[in-house]
């Protein structure tokens, strides 16, 4: 078993003073069991309102690929994904969901959110 | 029939200082009805925001397995599953939907909520 | 055309102390429709928060089975229906959805809630 | 090309006392383009809670097909739809979705309410 | 490469009195991606409440179309379009989502609003 | 219980110089349980090549609704029914499913033909 | 009531050497019901191998679109749609589904072929 | 671990000069792995010509309960259970699919027939 | 407007001896309308059944972008491209099937087949 | 990159005197690009007849497994893992279907079969 990658490239958000969301949905997430050394499978969703900088597409395929011969529990691995990638980017809000899949005939999905702290997201209106 | 398993094994929540769920499907529900002995089928939901434990994933499968044999009705099982679950984790909050087979042309479904007292959950934001 | 049974039997809630949903699919109503005599078909779903009493499954089916011979309007029927379960059962509340088969190239649905006078339900909480 | 029929014919609301909420899916309404005289279609939802009348379903049918050979913009025609029934039903809320077929490679709907002035919508509540 | 057309016509508001919803669903979006030249694809949807002049359907077809040899980055291109829309008809609230094709094995999808200062949204009710 | 109507009224085949086939879906078929007296619901399709008379619908409509009272098992009743039919139009070709409401946790279909004797269909192609 | 246009034009095969095969999925037919001159509604499925000519798509719609104020029974329409076709363009190969919209709480759907005189298809190959 | 019902009571086929077919789709079979005692879940469809017997459906039912406390592998179940339903009404033709719930990944489905010797099947023919 | 690409790699068939199927879903086809200049979109299926060579993956995509500036009738460019795999891999079988988007309320899609003279494929076995 | 396991398990068929299917649906499957050394995701489908062996779950899910670091195109490892399969099991026909995740916006799949020379497969019925 391996680390997974420290890199993350980003790039400056072209639209600031504006808020809005980027998702992206990530069909090919795999790591190994840490107790049986097996592989498991997730597909991830991460949905996140940039501030000063967004998530660069290839760097992060990367940075999902570099889990392949990481061993991790479905818990913790998704406590550390998010918490990269808000480090790296240090956005406004970020949610990440990990859907494994079933193992024992039972499926799981782990579901995380940051928020920045002192940020007021702009009033939503409920239309027709 | 017989009485259904007392264990359901715990791990330390990796991130308690988040809030974050997880959402658990499990499919292979099966106990028996307490008038007619005949066997009942239902699908399980469970989602949950840890606070000090995690239910485990192995020993959950033989909770729920434990209930093969065990005659029970659809209500009165709910709120004791709900129960064990919530004893055994102490979770900030908990919901349990059970969907069982049809049954005299009708589809049932029980819900049930826990939630922890003096918890505040962290405030949501609603995103475009 | 003749009257809907006036039976409906119930049983006690085995936990009056939680606020929690039971769901029912019932795909099997008919009457008649009381111009035509003609036969109208829907799937009824309920939902209800119990207070002291349930609906017991069986004796549900068989009074949902004694419109058959009932000439009943759409709009009439639902509330009929309603505010039979309501009077059975005095629940914290009560939803009653009713969609019928298409005439006339139209899709009518009707759709009624009861609540309780002086019932606060528990605040609920929007999870990630 | 001609004018939609006048006639809508209502009936006395069964359960007056009560809020509760009506739906209809008419997938058959076709009008021409009032520029090429081509023929467009859509299918219209309708929803509301009624007052006093409700809308009566074979007059219904006959005022939507009454737009078959009458010239009419997306945006307008369902402006007038709502107008229509909203004055022969005073409703105490009504909303209106017309989903149009494509044009030009778009699909357009146009989503319309209506509201009583001074009416207080019952308090809803939020189920597990 | 070239340059999107800077043309968008619009049409008065038949019924600038009453806060209402247009819906648009663009399956057609193609551009280029500035570092290969490569084709990018996109269904947009667009979603908004006029104030006093709405989307003309041919104008906003044509100017989707002249994207087709424009280099655009993803988060770049989306805010240019809502920008654009929201010059031309200054409505009340305006969202875009715009949902890429995968590349790199991650499907991206970009969503905005827009709303206008002062802009009180008539309260929405919640019905059964 | 009752017996089901013994009316069929058919009209001439338009074109009976072409082999064709005329495809019915029939939602509402209903009848009760010969042993408990209890609802039976079923979906019907019927599927026919037209020799000299073609089932008149209306007419359809009426004799599938006069098994509402009608005592029936389903092996014997989807018989029944073909054969009426057939002896009513003499087609070509004809086939009835009726797949009937789950009952026991069971589901259950039943399908048959009728052949003409000595009638050729047409060669068929199988095309790309 | 009117009469369909007699107008279908068509252009030239741009590859007769090869058995190929053409669909055209038309979701916008509508005419009148002969006895009540109420609108009915269709969906036409179009499948051909053409030999010398090929149905000119503009000139599709407008015919199908001449069937708007036309009184027309299922069966007979479907049969001259498929008649005027074959006219037009003398193909190898023509079949012809007409699925109506529910009238009497029935679908009924109109599935017609045409076949060349003296043609060979080539023969067809399963394949894994 | 216990063996499974050796009852399954038939009923005399109504319509023994004809073949026909008869589908069951039985969502609720349950055995236990023989190696792990764990349990095992699967849907059965079965699909046949009768004879000169019927399968009754409430004895089927009970049958396949019976496998609830039975040690079985897929393979050697799946034949065990159509060599019972072969031997009780010697049909014409009958086919057993059983779809067993995921196991280490991977799920597993087991497809049997069985045909009467010297049967001629009537000719079939390939409709539009 | 512009020619397609006249350049489609091959590699050598890494199993001659044995007939299998490659399917490709090109979902990116983007062409012009040689009357308008406006795009047309289409969805690819190519089925094959290689003899010596096999198409290039990222050869094939750089061709079926080539086409993004040319003009082309829906049935001419489908029997193009049809022409050109054939030519460059000489395949045991082909099937090519490009579905179009709509274009005045019809969608069309066109199916062509290649198959190598004198080649028998091996006989197939239709199985349970 | 690492070679597959050379190792796979069979068992005793249960039911050697009959012809039947065992369908697998294996979702987990992934390699190496040989060229980039990036990884590749497939779900593999397998339908066998087995002849005197049967494929053990466990190993197979093993030998699945063991592609994890392994470089292979697609092409080439669908015919690999077919080879091993027929070697381990000599069944009388097995097909694999292996379905890839899309690469450059085009999704490959490979579909391969054997069959025992001198088997001859049961006569199958066309039954309605």
């Amino acid at each position: 078993m391996s680390q997974p990658s420290t890199e993350l490239e980003t790039f400056p958000n072209p639209a600031p003073e504006r808020d809005y969301t980027i998702r992206m949905n990530i069909p090919e997430f795999s790591c190994l069991c840490p107790k049986t050394g097996q592989p498991d499978f997730a597909t991830l969703k991460l949905e996140y309102v940039p501030d000063q900088r967004c998530v660069e597409l290839k760097s992060l395929k990367l940075y999902i690929w570099s889990f392949r011969d990481h061993g991790a529990f479905h818990e913790a691995v998704s406590n550390e994904i998010l918490g990269k990638l808000v480090a790296a980017t240090a956005p406004r809000f970020m949610r990440l969901s990990a859907k494994f899949n079933v193992r024992g005939g039972i499926y799981t999905t782990v579901i995380l959110e940051h928020r920045k702290l002192a940020w007021n997201p702009q009033a939503t209106v409920t239309l027709p």
